[in-house]
């Protein structure tokens, strides 16, 4: 099939250091020249790269190289931001809304709270070189975190936590699945509706076992790659 | 907007333990008829539920509610038998194909192999209860396990390892991240081209750090959720 040769073609370019990360293709029309094809057949290559990763697409601007995806381990308690720097990355954070509401549907079930319970909601957009990767939202209970809105949001939590309210992460539990991007997360995230997103729940408990809070995080799925290398300490 | 109407109302429903898992739901007609809506808007909900993992559609016979998904964690040694079972699942495999080949990439890449290497290459499906969920792929150095094509293969490999050659994982290096369904895959997982997909690799080592098989699993996206609890060792 030629659309699996064009795919090849790019892979090799992108693999032999020729393309290099967040480098804009060529338009459509000039690709599809000099590969002697027709754009129908292009963008058939174009998307499966888009389905693995190695290219993205925004609206209006084309085609670029994606970077590598940040390497995540959702066992460990690095922040984003320290793991973005660990990886020589550039991290940063948009703050979309801060606000005091009733525990909707997620943070009831995530911090087992009762009906008509307050709630603190954060939602923010991680960004990697200025590129959002990922739509973040924390439920926090007002009572352990007085003043949590007044502070700068855009800075990394888990420091607040333990700088405000010497609070620390101790036991994370969490969940990964596969979900669709649509509506407000689509759109923060600059991706087409229906593209597949990473989507990770985690909750996290200080050394008492209680609960500190819980984020609900959709990934790009060419942003994030869960990795770690785990002993396997079975029970004789 | 109305298909989100029908999708809460259908959700409720399965929620509620009127519709239970693995159940036939009526033709899309008779659904069309009785939420009194155009068959275009019936397709919109029952397509969001596919993508939510609530649903999901075989060719040519229906829609069917999905069974909740396998916990799956990656870090533990638990083999898919074990862990189906443990969950009060019935687990089968069906082999594919078992042979002897040279190293394509991913086994290259994965048993870190020279060039022109041989490799046992046994692709299997995971089902339960008689529906497939999982593409895999392992791939094992023919020295390390002579004669395991000869063995019974539909039975789990880890139990084989340890009864017929002495070899216990000791070490996993896992990767996951998300992949679109095509070819003889999605054929095998009787998925769509296109159908986002869980993909997961893992290296296993033994306990003196030889690398003992890898294997690359392509999972259908509502027949895992991978989950976890971890304590935050955090280094000070």
């Amino acid at each position: 099939m030629q659309y699996v040769k064009i795919k090849d073609a790019i892979v090799e370019q992108i693999e032999s250091g020729m393309l290099s990360a967040r480098q804009k293709l060529p338009s459509e029309r000039k690709l599809a020249e000099s590969f002697s094809t027709t754009r129908v057949t292009l963008r058939e290559a174009l998307s499966l790269l888009e389905a693995e990763g190695r290219l993205y697409r925004e609206d209006r601007r084309g085609w670029f190289i994606a970077p590598n995806p940040l390497r995540y381990n959702p066992s460990q308690p690095l922040g984003f931001y320290d793991l973005a720097l660990a990886q020589n990355r550039v991290p940063s954070n948009v703050v979309l809304s801060a606000k005091a509401m009733l525990a909707n549907k997620d943070s009831s079930r995530l911090l087992n709270l009762a009906p008509f319970s307050d709630v603190f909601c954060i939602e923010r957009v991680r960004c990697l070189e200025s590129r959002p990767v990922a739509h973040v939202t924390n439920y926090v209970h007002p009572e352990r975190c007085p003043n949590l809105l007044q502070l700068d949001l855009t800075t990394s939590l888990t420091q607040a936590y333990r700088a405000h309210y010497s609070m620390e992460y101790h036991q994370v539990h969490y969940h990964v699945s596969i979900s669709i991007l649509s509506g407000e997360i689509a759109q923060a995230l600059r991706a087409t509706v229906g593209t597949p997103a990473m989507k990770i729940e985690r909750t996290h408990k200080d050394a008492q076992g209680n609960t500190i809070d819980c984020q609900v995080e959709y990934w790009r799925h060419d942003g994030i790659s869960i990795e770690s290398v785990s002993e396997l300490c079975r029970e004789n």
